[in-house]
């Protein structure tokens, strides 16, 4: 993996500029603590950082600071090493020598509004905890995601999963049709199934006991996987940063980036020296094989090595040519 | 939770009679080792127990069986307690205390075929090891589930997630085929995203560049929860008895009941002794709150205890009542 | 499991009290912050619960309170079921009915101190995130656990892993003799080992090349499970609340009670409403097996059940009888 | 971490020689499967590989094999990607793009023997379940770790956490006699504290009401950390395959890496495949920072990088020129 946070989304991308107004629902009360706080941080809680065409991460709550990390790296090293070291440093050393669990002192928590095809990437994460919208016991809203024309790319042909140019502008508007009409279509029998439109503003309470609505957990099969969900999601810092290095990566698909770059932007403000530390040891970094060590050694030798006989494959060979700059 | 595994899911519990024929796909060859092995779950290996329409569990692998988890245990135990104990009265033993760590000791690995929304259920316990049919990389099979009629209920008014009686067979008739018809619908455009249906017959490599399909990970978008999923599934014993205790529970969800049931009735043949305890200890066991012992202790006195006045809510009165029989 | 935290160590037990004074050390700045706090738990930030004769459980951060629980639950419920609930009625349903995942939603971490067997029973909760002193970089400090004359207990016989009566005082005292000249020979040697006990006053760079002081991680080994550690210790409070129903047992081994007891007065002060619920729904409540229920019902309605017949083991009758006060 | 397997334990070293013999214990029957098997690995069921001085490894029981997580990662491609792909490079892919959940497909269990400083540090890997030999319930055995001399290292003055040459045998002799002799002390002592030596041999029931052994959990707080201590120990291969990376490696403590490469030795056995991938992407390649990338560029250009511009610290600059063989 090399690579940085691209610019894929730029509405979520207000870490260098003023916080965003707090949603009017957000006006937390602020309260006095003697716990440790990061005002860059504290002043995103209750703004909702806008993702894709309906959805959004909102910050909730948050506990620890770069500081945090290091406090709980050094109860390991007690006496012996006791003199002060620089927070910076010992963050940097950290990261560089995969020593994770001190970055799992620090945690988040979001409200975040997501396309049910995100949403079921993100539930791969298993270290993270999370309440969904039941569409069991809640009627589900009418919002469906509608990509951008920029982003309606081909199938890609030399990548298996990921997409190419955009589509003719002729081709998009008729595919775009396609899913809009889909969507009112399915959400429209989705109500119908439930009793009608009706029925849906009605609290079970209201509901008759002669409805013909079919049980919610029922007729919410009807909805695609574009349909928005919402959900309170925690994380702690070790396995925000591993989420984020693997779906913001390029090769993740677009609408998780973006998600993942608004929460890159919370780590930005939060813990500005574990991030600096992570563009450079983690998403800016790459893994180098045992073959390829070999390879380099020869070619700072002046040699030239021969790829394929060090167990290069073909992919390989290109990757290593690219990264390097080789011809 | 007081209940036993219902037989809501005729089709999937075989447990009793003899094991259905193998899938020709699934012909292992057999072959001798050292290992511990269950004959009767030694037998399903490869067998598809049918769940819902088009859905199913199949047994790919195992790891341990009754004897491992006693010989885990007993590990604890060392010299002080080297007499011979039984096997089952030791698992009994276990379950019934919750010492849940030997139960770790044994592991299953299934095939499975079934809804999204099944999937996205499952997918939430995180002790799984799962591996998923990608819509990124795959085009998605037209399948869909088209609920029974039996099972196509009214939203339950006392049950806020469940669901009543079924409705009318001329309501459900135009409830499926709203289903069907939608279902076509979204499969038909999704395949015309990705090109037309001949396209989706091809190869990455016979798409040619002048494809006017669009990328695959976007075109799914289209396709409702309903539609079928593959996945492997791996698990430890202890979780999955979590998951059964949850899912076969009449509170869970008809749909994912009837793969519990499924997955119940491979515990039955893998560990039997384990199994009997599990329904005497969990399945069919009741926690009992601090308000409703002291309301017991009374009743076994003669007394006749103030119910409300002890602590129980309206709710908690009618399930005591309930639970133990009384007027 | 059916009991109330006992009052085992009264020194960790402040919750009723005023708060303790705050440590030196650990006189946190206030800050102004958006995120909920606890005022009743903020007070103990920096505050150590004296436990065992050296050890401590020092509040550092929390995150996360009553209301957070209700939050994410609530974003299950959506629109059909909006209108206002107690909060504290919601947390007794989630408790009671084990819809564990909204408890997940809050954090605490703490600074403990404790004798090395007790740290290794802690560390078998592999849900909580930890940081302990190494002793592979660290020269451990010359504490070791002596227990009170009035804890040293035979070993029991009707439970295998328990102790009894407290020893006779003589027995005790030569008992507490040989405890304390072992662990003062194993700390000397290990002072020894490093190359005596003015080495273990210098940093690493003021130890010379010249030293016979062995490695740190070798010399380490001569001390016993008695000497004390410290870690940072970080769990959601789910898996806290189940720590402490099973650690804060009268099963539990006295020594991690101690500890279990000084963080449920914290859970006690941080979410009074979680507290009230995890008492009367996990720590006084009891879990009945199919068969006990079979029993009750047949006692509720005036006849004399079989016990044995129904099968309950020898154990579980006495067992039983005990739990309902029968004779 | 750039390395390989070192040979620094050749007693657990069997793989390219014949199987051990069986221990006569573990002469487990032969029985008829059709799970998959690996003959190489099923011929070390029951086979201890010995570490350190009292210590094992032995082989309890497997799932899967190389074709295992061939078949988990291939649910994934679907149709679109039917034609065959070599098994072997699939697996080195996988691998090099870390998509690990294919390798929680396999899993295995053994029984181990280790000192307690050991299992310390085995039982921070938290994916692992195990069952351990309680001091509660059981009499420990008396058999402590003493090292070898050639292991006796003294504390590293550029390594905080490491070893360097061992001291000289007149030292040697000391120190060893020092640990054997408190280790002989501790034990009788704990003897003594159970009632004597008499009443280790006796199970609960034989001891007396009168006898002043105080509790087993008591009296063993006595014991140090270099006694053996047993488990049982199960995990799954991409977790197993981490805890090698991190405890094979040179920085490990030497105790550990013992039992890393006994383990290691099991894996080449097993999965070939995968073994070979991994000392190819992980054991023997390294991570490249950001900066050490823009350097490296510019080197292959014929430049002169400056490395403290680019922002490598002294010890990263020290790092990067023995990878590269730079001077």
């Amino acid at each position: 993996m090399t690579n940085t946070l691209s610019d894929s989304n730029p509405r979520a991308d207000s870490t260098s500029g003023p916080a965003p107004a707090a949603d009017p629902a957000g006006e937390a009360a602020t309260s006095v603590t003697r716990r440790p706080s990061v005002p860059a941080l504290d002043a995103m809680i209750g703004v909702s950082l806008p993702c894709l065409d309906h959805g959004f991460v909102r910050l909730v709550d948050y506990m620890g600071d770069d500081h945090a990390i290091v406090q709980a790296a050094r109860v390991s090293y007690g006496k012996g090493t006791r003199r002060a070291r620089e927070d910076r440093g010992l963050i940097r050393y950290l990261l560089r020598h995969h020593h994770t669990t001190p970055f799992e002192m620090c945690e988040i928590k979001v409200h975040m509004k997501l396309p049910i095809f995100v949403a079921r990437q993100l539930a791969r994460h298993r270290t993270a905890s999370l309440n969904e919208v039941s569409g069991r016991y809640s009627i589900l809203d009418n919002e469906f995601y509608v990509p951008d024309p920029s982003v309606l790319g081909v199938q890609s042909t030399n990548n298996r999963q990921g997409r190419g140019e955009p589509v003719t502008p002729e081709r998009a508007a008729h595919i775009l049709d396609l899913l809009k009409r889909d969507a009112a279509t399915m959400y429209a029998h989705y109500e119908e199934m439930l009793g009608g439109p009706g029925e849906t503003q009605k609290t079970g309470e209201q509901r008759g006991e002669e409805s013909e609505g079919i049980a919610r957990e029922l007729a919410r099969i009807n909805l695609s996987v574009g349909f928005y969900t919402q959900w309170y999601w925690k994380i702690d810092l070790h396995n925000l940063l591993r989420f984020i290095a693997l779906r913001a990566d390029p090769h993740a698909q677009y609408e998780i980036r973006v998600y993942a770059e608004a929460l890159a932007s919370l780590v930005q403000r939060w813990v500005p020296d574990v991030y600096e530390a992570f563009v450079d040891y983690q998403m800016g970094a790459a893994s180098l094989s045992r073959m390829e060590i070999a390879a380099l050694r020869a070619l700072l030798k002046g040699e030239k090595p021969d790829l394929t006989a060090l167990g290069l494959s073909v992919r390989e060979q290109a990757d290593f040519k690219k990264l390097f700059e080789l011809t």
